[in-house]
């Protein structure tokens, strides 16, 4: 038996998620992939991935695995599976690993990047992947908040409703809001002022992102002050922190081993 | 009566083109905004653009009007139409002309863009924004071949079927290529090497920057000589030209009046 370690990357708008879901006829984005895996290599088999990503969340790069007993090259996986694939999922890399090799257990830390566009009108080229914030953000005032984040914490106050798990203490290792005006290339697909938000934690909580997001919007609209981000995350109650970010705005960008 | 001007930022991808269609169930742009304003206004009335985009291309700035006896301010018509329309169209701005102002017959000139993705993998991101060419494409070798475009000239090479052209003869004023290396921001978007062809001209044919494009990238991947762009102008049949590029490139830029 082989080992298959797979690179991903998708646009999760037509996905109800990653994780295949008992109720038929939700596609899926794990589903989508066994189905793939079955036509090329004939086998039914789990395909793992290291995050499971939310419905309408997309990935830069997930990385997933699955076991094979097939003797195609690396390569080849590669491009039969994009050949079997819809094309906003495409696999970026195939490679073997050792069979102990679990892509959501060896995570050492993973990385979301939340993308904002600051405008008054929501851009048709980027409504997919960015949430439209009409009002104006006072980008140094969110700096400074999510500054309280870093280190090990209960973060039950940014826990979504289902989150199954147990130990609510997540290690963020660092968070970053960078501001960025129009480029001068592509105009047209990137008009505007957009604020990305960055963050790497040795794994999250369900919607921990989307409601960090959800949080730092309050401040920057200054309907909150930086240093209730503090006072929000040692309450460790949900009720006190910002909404949830739309699903359309996260990306799973990167899992380092 | 009132003439009323709008600027239409809009996605393509699920149009029919700008064009009302005689055969049932095709949506189109025009289709859709005269239900809008239909919807705002109570009135059945035409919306004329000043671009007739073919299927799956896109509009960063369509120019259209229509005439109306509403008495509602343009900011209220602008709002209204956005609330009225899906997400994929925007209104920008919405202003009162002179009732003598058509916007297809008073451009000036229109510009037209057309992206290209050149990476070894379509980017779900881009997938619908750009050509994926998986060649190698010497840059230098397609900006030199289409200085030859420049100027008034038979344009029946690039010429689509079906266009209803009477006069071939069009004037292109400008025509840039670009070459972008990933944006250091948003790598996850702007990931790989960009081309971005812009084309300026008085009026086009149709499929004119597609067809145009689709020979510029024979000369990047070597099959053809920048040279040949001459010969092929010169021969006035579309049969020597490349093939129409992919709709999904190509996005209306500007028209300028």
């Amino acid at each position: 038996m082989r080992n298959i370690v797979l690179a991903i990357q998708y646009d999760g708008t037509n996905y109800n998620g990653w994780q295949i879901q008992s109720a038929p006829k939700t596609v899926t984005i794990q589903g989508v992939l066994q189905n793939a895996v079955h036509k090329i290599t004939g086998e039914f088999t789990r395909v793992t991935g290291a995050g499971r990503t939310d419905a309408g969340v997309h990935a830069v790069c997930q990385i997933a695995s699955f076991k094979t007993s097939s003797g195609l090259e690396t390569d080849i996986i590669q491009k039969a599976l994009n050949a079997n694939l819809p094309d906003d999922i495409r696999i970026l890399k195939a490679e073997d690993k050792d069979m102990a090799f679990n892509p959501r257990f060896k995570a050492k830390s993973k990385i979301y990047s939340y993308l904002i566009s600051n405008a008054k009108i929501d851009s048709p080229f980027l409504r997919r992947y960015s949430w439209n914030i009409r009002y104006e953000l006072d980008i140094d005032e969110m700096i400074s908040s999510v500054q309280y984040l870093i280190g090990s914490h209960d973060f039950s106050s940014f826990r979504g409703s289902g989150c199954g798990a147990r130990d609510t203490v997540r290690t963020i290792f660092s968070v970053s809001i960078e501001n960025y005006r129009s480029m001068e290339f592509m105009t047209f697909l990137l008009a505007g002022n957009f604020i990305k938000i960055t963050v790497e934690a040795d794994s999250f909580l369900r919607h921990m992102v989307r409601n960090i997001v959800g949080t730092v919007f309050e401040i920057g609209r200054k309907r909150w002050k930086a240093e209730d981000m503090k006072n929000i995350l040692l309450a460790a109650n949900r009720t006190l922190a910002g909404r949830t970010a739309p699903a359309r705005g996260l990306f799973l960008e990167r899992i380092n081993y």
